[in-house]
């Protein structure tokens, strides 16, 4: 048996069954490899950085890592930017990256490059495997490391005569590390805390922003009178009708203060104490307000069981009794399409089990307010900032979730660095419906440089502007195969909304908004 | 004067006036100071790969280095696959790469990452600016740096406090190192090789690819008898009628092994000695004959100015005699539109002064062979390997070059890389005409995976295979504001092409070939 062959037994008998690829000529016995191994499910994006964000989505939905195939160092860079917000998001993510055969890098040929420099940034586990009898062993341990805890990026080089040579097997899945145990200490810590009957928050983020986890923090928070805060932008957020509210803490640090403000006691839970997004001169990077303890229950990305259920026990919470969110949808929008009437559509329109992608950034800054007695949904967040995320996302979680409709919440500017991504969605037929926010503008940015204080003369603006030419999204997603219209009313949006909804497949509804900013 | 206000003017000063950009909220303060430094041309992109791409085509016309503006790690990451094309062409290119505030960095903010991992793949000069004092000399010692010799990729971070704080000045530009003085010995070996009568070829590339080293180079080919090859992959090769005419060495090693076989002496002029692409199962990787001795006269990147005359001056040649390619162009096809058709329609009606930015790939393999006699054109490679380098290098030579006409010859699937590319030219107003080659396949890998080896049943082509959906470019290209049409016979292709290079402006000709493999 090749590399290649057992590379992908291994793999499928760890539980990673998918993988979004983008190979070139030293992955192409891997590529070979799948006719033999029909549980591996491969699925072709045209730009890596689709099959980056994919296998990020894809692993949010389902809890497995997914696998990605790329090609050299170039393809790992195309795909390092959603590796970045893979890795802020905790995500377990296995990268299988293609190299030249051991003997052929010595001659430095074109494409030879550094793959692990650029791979460490990255990833948590980087290693290469250096003959065909290792391949087995190092996937099982990529699988293991991608697990964690926490969930992390792991990256395998595959030189192509490992790849092709026969020599190899497949190795049964290791275990992943298992959680550091529970600190009793900090438990006592934090029910002292809540119970001290001074201001207090839980600020949670991670795995508990979902299930019997997301239960139990608004249990406790109810049972003590503490407010439950999630993180700006969670991997993966239940809400909706019957579970309990959150209020997500607001990207501006201007109004996350507001949030904070008079709090003694924050109480992390999955997430990490709250620090605004960039610095912004004379005002403060770290958001926890004076005179506020912090209290780190559970770190980013691991596994706050135990705490939570030790917390739950000391306080006598009852996560049945847990508050639910009211069913609640805003009216259908009528009239002029504003962002504020988009956002509104979407949470008149939601179904039932929808899974939104969330990359709208200024234009889509009220859906989570209108839909936020929507039926039961799941919300992904742009977790590490670089855009591009939100369309690729959308693809891994549709696969992942087949029987469910995926609705990515995506911003003009941000659409632009990963738009191949709705081709893979017309190839494997998801049910994805695109609301693409229109604004003709970097706003968030025209936001930011007042922000930050910077003068805004015409030719710096002109450098945040996407009109002349005006992007014509309907057009684009045509090109790739998907059916799409556009909105330039509220009415119009509703009736193209609810049409994507209701069709099988992928559609795009290009919903032209003035900008907010 | 603050950070960003020093950087750009000493980038100004040192002769850096083009900034290819797409920022974000760390960068605001570089983008406000354009509009108090007329001299700085910005363009804005919307994708990395699209900036670092059209910085190499500018600089590979300018000989001047162009600089990138990036945001953070994530952002260079983006533009990581064409600094690689850039690093192999030798171009002299400066990147900026905002990151957090100085301070902001202990956070660990979402779009926290090593930037200088990253960067070093890629740049042989890494610096960050820690004070706005430093920045005028930080940014003076990169554009010497990326002027090398050889022509290399600097990269300077910027964090968000430095650009915007006072404290900073310009500094004058620095004299880059000066190439090292040409070796007697090496210049006496060639001769003696040149003369000994055994079958001889001089191999040029980066610089001696164009102008008098050109000239000087054939001219030592023909007087001595020798062959003259260059690279497969140019940087930048002169050719057409009146031109010396060079024979480039095959993609294909099999090819490649029947241009160098029998050879004695293989003469380095600018260029490296020539290894296979990739490495394929019982073929070798170096493509050096046995028996053939290999004279490094120059290395890649490096001027060979000092060694070509010396060269001329011992062998008695005449620059001014050298051979010269006659005028001749194929007849403008007609009937069923082929790949080979396509290239011939190229070579019949490209203009004079016309540069070709070819990543045609499989389906432009007859375009240098149709052209070779067109009236005197540039031809710019893709020299790293990393596809989705063609458009952007595009956008890059007709900025620099805009009273000439650029021809794009793009394959389908490297076109989806930087697709974006085309809203820059639309916005730009460039004179660019795309003939986008779409043979809905990635052709060259399903020719490598025979070439390889591999197995091929129907799993492994789906992942090279781009139908179901059709991509549809003319949708794609209007969808960002350029004319489009497609051809379907050679007659319409003619016609279109035709009607492009008249028409100032950008515009897409897609036609439609069916695959060579």
């Amino acid at each position: 048996m090749n590399g290649a062959h057992a590379l992908i037994h291994t793999l499928v008998d760890s539980g990673v069954d998918t993988c979004f690829m983008n190979p070139g000529t030293s992955e192409m016995h891997f590529v070979a490899a799948l006719d033999d191994v029909p549980a591996m499910h491969s699925v072709l994006a045209l730009f890596e950085g689709v099959a980056t964000g994919a296998a990020d989505g894809h692993a949010r939905m389902t809890g497995r890592p997914a696998a990605t195939l790329l090609h050299l160092g170039p393809g790992l860079g195309n795909g390092l930017a959603n590796l970045h917000n893979a890795r802020r998001a905790f995500t377990p993510l296995v990268n299988i990256v293609g190299d030249h055969a051991t003997y052929h890098k010595q001659y430095d040929a074109q494409l030879e490059s550094d793959i692990e420099t650029v791979a460490r940034n990255v990833s948590s586990f980087v290693r290469r495997s250096a003959k065909p009898d290792e391949v087995g062993g190092d996937a099982s341990d990529a699988v293991a490391a991608a697990y964690g805890p926490p969930g992390q990026v792991a990256t395998l080089v595959l030189p192509a005569d490992v790849s092709w040579s026969d020599g190899a097997t497949p190795t049964p899945p290791r275990a992943p590390a298992t959680p550091e145990p529970v600190d009793d200490g900090i438990v006592k810590q934090v029910v002292e805390a809540l119970h001290s009957g001074e201001p207090a928050a839980l600020f949670i983020g991670g795995r508990a922003c979902r299930g019997p986890l997301l239960d139990a923090a608004a249990a406790i928070a109810s049972a003590t009178g503490a407010k439950l805060l999630c993180e700006t932008f969670p991997a993966r957020l239940e809400r909706g009708a019957g579970r309990p509210p959150v209020e997500r803490l607001a990207y501006l640090a201007e109004l996350a203060a507001q949030q904070l403000d008079g709090l003694r006691h924050l109480v992390l839970v999955g997430a990490k104490s709250p620090v605004s997004f960039f610095a912004y001169p004379d005002k403060p990077s770290d958001l926890v307000p004076d005179g506020c303890r912090v209290h780190a229950l559970a770190g980013p990305g691991h596994d706050p069981t135990g705490v939570l259920e030790a917390l739950v026990d000391a306080l006598g919470a009852d996560p049945a009794a847990a508050p639910r969110q009211g069913a609640a949808r805003p009216d259908r929008p009528t009239g002029a399409l504003t962002a504020q009437a988009a956002c509104a559509a979407v949470g008149a329109l939601l179904p039932e089990g929808a899974i939104v992608s969330d990359e709208g950034n200024t234009s889509g800054l009220f859906a989570s307010g209108f839909s936020a007695g929507a039926p039961p949904h799941d919300w992904l967040c742009l977790t590490g900032g670089a855009i591009g995320q939100g369309l690729p996302v959308a693809v891994g979680a549709a696969i992942a979730c087949r029987d469910r409709r995926v609705v990515a919440l995506e911003a003009d500017g941000s659409a632009l660095y990963t738009v191949q991504s709705w081709w893979t969605m017309a190839r494997e037929s998801l049910d994805v419906t695109t609301v693409l926010l229109n604004n003709r503008s970097y706003a968030i940015l025209n936001m930011e440089l007042g922000r930050v204080g910077a003068a805004s003369g015409p030719r710096a603006k002109e450098m945040l502007d996407l009109s002349h030419p005006d992007l014509d999204f309907v057009s684009l997603a045509r090109g790739m195969g998907l059916t799409a219209s556009r909105a330039t009313t509220a009415d119009e949006l509703v009736e193209a909304l609810e049409r994507s909804l209701a069709t099988p497949g992928p559609s795009v509804v290009e919903a032209i908004v003035p900008s907010l900013v």
